[in-house]
C-alpha cells in the first residue's frame, strides 16, 4: 500500500481539544502531538499531556450520557459528537450488596462495561484512537488484539467508514472471531501468541506510516479512553473516590489510567483527594505482574501464556512496570487466580448480581474475593471492581458447568414430575 | 410448593405509581390493581389504566440515564431505584447514515438496545414485573420464553433475589440457554414450540397464584416497559416523534406499546402531535401477522414456526390483532423476509452501522429494506428501526458466513504475502 503521509501530519485547529503535547513517563521530554508513542531520547513511552482549562461538575453533567461527558479531558476535539462513532460508555455503576454479603465487604460496587457497544471495555479506547486516526488522516485502521479490541476496532471504523485490518491469536474463541468478522473483510488470524501478533502490528506500523494501530502507533491517545472509567465512577459515585478498586491487568493500561483519572479529578477540584488503593488482577497462567508484585522486584519477566481469560493473556506487559508502581504506592497489590476460581467467580457474579461476564471479569471478581480472604482488602472500605467485557463472549468456559435442569414434556403433569415447584 | 396468596393482595399505598387500574381493552371495564390479564366480563386482555398529573420534560430529564426517568409514565413506586434491579434502558439512539445512504433513505436512526444489561429489549419489561411481582409478593418469577426473555429474568431475578423458573423450547440456542442457565438453577427445557411452552405456563399459573410469570399473569405490567422504547426515540429525537417506525413482532406487545407511549406523550403535552406510520416485522417462518395484513382480514390463524429468526417465533400471536390495527390506522404495514434475508440484513447493519443484531434484528432490517423497496415505506420520511436483541446470542446463523480472511505465520513476509494491505 501506498501512503504519502509525513511522519508528522498537519493539524486542524483544536484536533486534539486541551491536549497540547506529548510527553515522556520516563524522562520528561515533550515533543508535538502526532503518532508517536516512543520518545526521542530515551525510548519511553508517551503520554498526552494537557492544558485543561476550568472544568466544571455542571458542564460534565449536561454533556450526552457516553464519554463525550468528558470530552475536555480527553485528546479529542470539541466537535467530536459529531463524527461519526460508536458512542460508548456511561455504563452502571451498581450497588453489588448480594455480592458484598457473600464476600463479606461492607459495600461494593460494580462498574459494568459489558454492556458497551461492542461489550467490553476497548470501545472507550478505541472511540479515543479513532478521533486520532481521522484526524491524522490515517487510511487503515488497525490493531493486533487478544480479542475485545479487535471487535471494537472493527465495529468502530465499520461505522465511521474507515478501512479495518484487526490482528488476533489464530486460537481465539470462535464469539470473539466471529464478532469481528462480521464488521470487516480483514480479521487475520496469526498463528502465534498475542506477544507475536503485537511484534507484528509494530513493524508493519514501522514499514508503513498510513496505519494507525489503535494500540502502538496511536497508543497515548489510544490509553487515554481508559481514564473514563475512573471519570464515570467518581460522577456515579456522586463525585466521590472509591476507597479501593480492583481492575484486570493485561498491558497494564487501563489501571494506570483509572488511577490517572482520579488524580486529574482531585487537581481540578472536581472530587476531594483522598486515599485510593488499587489493585490488579491477573489469571495464573498469565501472571508477570502478579509474580514480580510478590517477589518485590521491579522488572517484569515475561512469560508464555496459558489461560482461559485469553483477553488478559499478554505476557510483556507494556505498562506492567508502572502498574506495580500504582500497586505500591497507593497500599494495593496485584493478585492471581487460577483457571477454576476464574470459572467459579463467573458463576457467582451471575448468581448475585445479574451480570454474565467474560473470564477477565471472572479472574477480577475471583481476584476481589481472593484479596478479601487474605486481608490484603480491607472488607470495611468502599470497594469498586470493575467488570471489562462479556460471557457470551467466552461460552465455552462455563458452558460446561451450568444448563438446563431438566427438559420436559410440555404438559402439567411432566411439569409436577420434574419437581422444580 | 404452598402458598397463601390471596387473589387480590393487599398492595401499600403508591405500589404502582400513577397506576389506578386495569383496563379491558376491549369493552372497556375497569378492575382493581392485581396479578389479572383477562376482563372478568368479556375475557379481553387487561391494560394499565393511570391518572398522570403534570409530567414535564424538566422532571424527565433530571432523572437517571435508564428507565426510571419515565417511572411517572409506568406502573411502578416513586421508590422504584432503591430497589436492586438491572437498571435498563437509555440505550443509544444511533444516526445510521450509513444504512440510510445504502437503503435510499433521507434520515434513519437506530435505536439499539442490544446494549441493555442482557442485551435486549426484554429488560425494560422484565424491570416492570419484577417491580408488580414484589409488591404482589409473589414467591417465584417465571416466564415462558423463546430465549431474550428468560435471560432478562433469571438475570433480574438473581440480582433481586427472588427464586426463578423459566421455561424454554428445548431446541434454543445455546448461547440463550447459557445466557439463563449463567443466572438461575432453573431452567426447564420443554419439548415443544414456544406455543406449548406458554401453555404450560398458564397452566401453572392458574394452579398456584405465587408463581408471577411476568408475561402471563402479570402481563398487564410487564408490557408497559415496552412504553419506554417509545419516550426514548422521542426524548433522544429532541423531544419529536419519528415519521416512521419498524419493529419486529413476536407477541406483537412490544409494537403495539411502542404506539401507545406516542399517543401518550402527546396527551401529555411532551411532543407534538404528527402522523406516525408504524410498521411491524416478521420472518416468513412465523408470519401470522404479515399474513393476515395482506390478506386484509382482522382474524389472525396461527403458525407452527420454522425460522431462524427464533426469538420471533410465536405461532399464536396474543396482541396480533391489535398490531393490524396499528399498522392499518397509521397508513404502517406488516411485512415479513425469508431466511436468507434475515442473515444479510445482519451483516449489513454491522458493515455499515457497528451493530451486531440477532436474528430478530436481522428480520427488522431486511423488512426495513423491503418496505423501502417495495414502495410502502416513504424513503423520504424520518425512520426510526429498533434493534431489539444482541448477535451473539444467535451466532450460529452468521458463524458460516464470516471469519478470518487469511491466517499467517507471526512475520511481516508472511503478512504481505496474504496481500492484504
Ligand atoms: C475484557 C478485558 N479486560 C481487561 C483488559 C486489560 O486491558 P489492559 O491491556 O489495558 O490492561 C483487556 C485487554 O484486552 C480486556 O479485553
Ligand atoms: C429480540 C426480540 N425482539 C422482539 C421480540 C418481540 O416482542 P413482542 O412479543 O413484544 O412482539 C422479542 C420477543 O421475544 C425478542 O426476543
Ligand atoms: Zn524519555
Ligand atoms: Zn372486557
Amino acid at each position: 500500500m501506498s501512503t504519502t503521509l509525513s511522519d508528522t501530519p498537519t493539524l486542524r485547529a483544536g484536533a486534539f481539544g486541551n491536549a497540547t503535547c506529548l510527553k515522556c513517563r520516563e524522562c520528561g521530554a515533550t515533543r508535538e502531538l502526532g503518532p508517536h508513542y516512543a520518545c526521542y531520547e530515551c525510548f519511553g513511552p508517551l503520554e498526552i499531556g494537557y492544558e485543561f482549562g476550568e472544568v466544571t461538575r455542571e458542564q460534565i453533567e449536561a454533556g450526552p450520557a457516553n464519554i463525550w461527558r468528558y470530552k475536555a479531558l480527553l485528546p479529542v476535539p470539541d466537535d467530536i459528537e459529531s463524527s461519526p462513532n460508536l458512542e460508548p460508555g456511561f455504563t452502571r455503576l451498581l450497588d453489588a450488596r448480594n455480592l458484598a454479603a457473600e464476600l463479606g465487604l461492607t459495600r461494593l460496587w460494580v462498574k459494568d462495561d459489558s454492556t458497551n457497544p461492542t461489550n467490553s471495555f476497548k470501545d472507550r479506547v478505541v472511540a479515543c484512537a479513532l478521533s486520532a486516526a481521522r484526524e491524522f488522516g490515517s487510511k487503515v485502521f488497525a490493531c493486533p488484539s487478544t480479542g475485545n479490541l479487535a471487535n471494537a476496532v472493527a465495529a468502530a471504523g465499520a461505522r465511521a467508514g474507515i478501512r479495518t485490518v484487526v490482528f488476533i491469536p489464530s486460537n481465539l474463541e470462535t464469539p470473539k472471531q466471529v464478532n469481528s468478522a462480521i464488521f470487516t473483510e480483514n480479521l487475520v488470524a496469526v498463528d502465534g501468541t498475542y506477544d507475536d501478533v503485537n511484534k507484528l502490528a509494530s513493524e508493519i506500523a514501522g514499514e508503513d506510516p498510513g496505519w494507525a494501530f489503535v494500540n502502538v502507533n496511536v497508543r497515548p491517545f489510544y490509553a487515554e479512553g481508559s481514564k473514563t472509567l475512573g471519570y464515570e465512577i467518581a460522577e456515579q459515585l456522586g463525585w466521590r473516590l472509591p476507597d479501593q478498586v480492583v481492575i484486570p491487568v493485561a498491558s497494564g493500561s487501563q489501571l494506570t489510567k483509572v488511577h490517572k483519572a482520579f488524580r486529574e479529578l482531585v487537581e481540578l477540584g472536581l472530587v476531594e483527594d483522598k486515599p485510593v488503593r488499587i489493585f490488579g488482577a491477573q489469571a495464573q497462567g498469565c501472571n508477570p505482574v502478579a509474580t514480580a508484585f510478590k517477589d518485590g522486584v521491579d522488572a517484569i519477566r515475561p512469560v508464555k501464556p496459558d489461560t482461559i481469560a485469553k483477553s488478559l493473556a499478554i505476557g510483556n506487559p507494556a505498562d506492567g512496570i508502572y502498574v506495580l508502581d500504582i500497586a505500591r504506592s497507593t497500599g494495593g497489590a496485584v493478585e492471581e487466580v487460577d483457571d477454576d476460581q476464574i470459572r467459579d467467580a463467573i458463576v457467582l457474579l451471575a448468581r448475585t448480581e445479574g451480570i454474565f461476564t467474560e473470564t477477565a471479569g471472572g479472574t477480577t471478581v475471583a481476584v476481589l474475593k481472593k484479596l478479601t480472604e487474605t486481608g490484603q482488602l480491607d472488607p470495611e472500605l468502599e470497594t469498586v471492581v470493575i467488570n471489562t467485557g462479556h460471557g457470551l463472549k467466552t461460552l465455552d468456559a462455563v458452558s460446561g458447568a451450568v444448563g438446563p435442569r431438566a427438559t420436559i414434556a410440555p404438559t402439567y403433569d411432566a411439569f409436577t414430575a420434574a419437581g422444580i415447584a
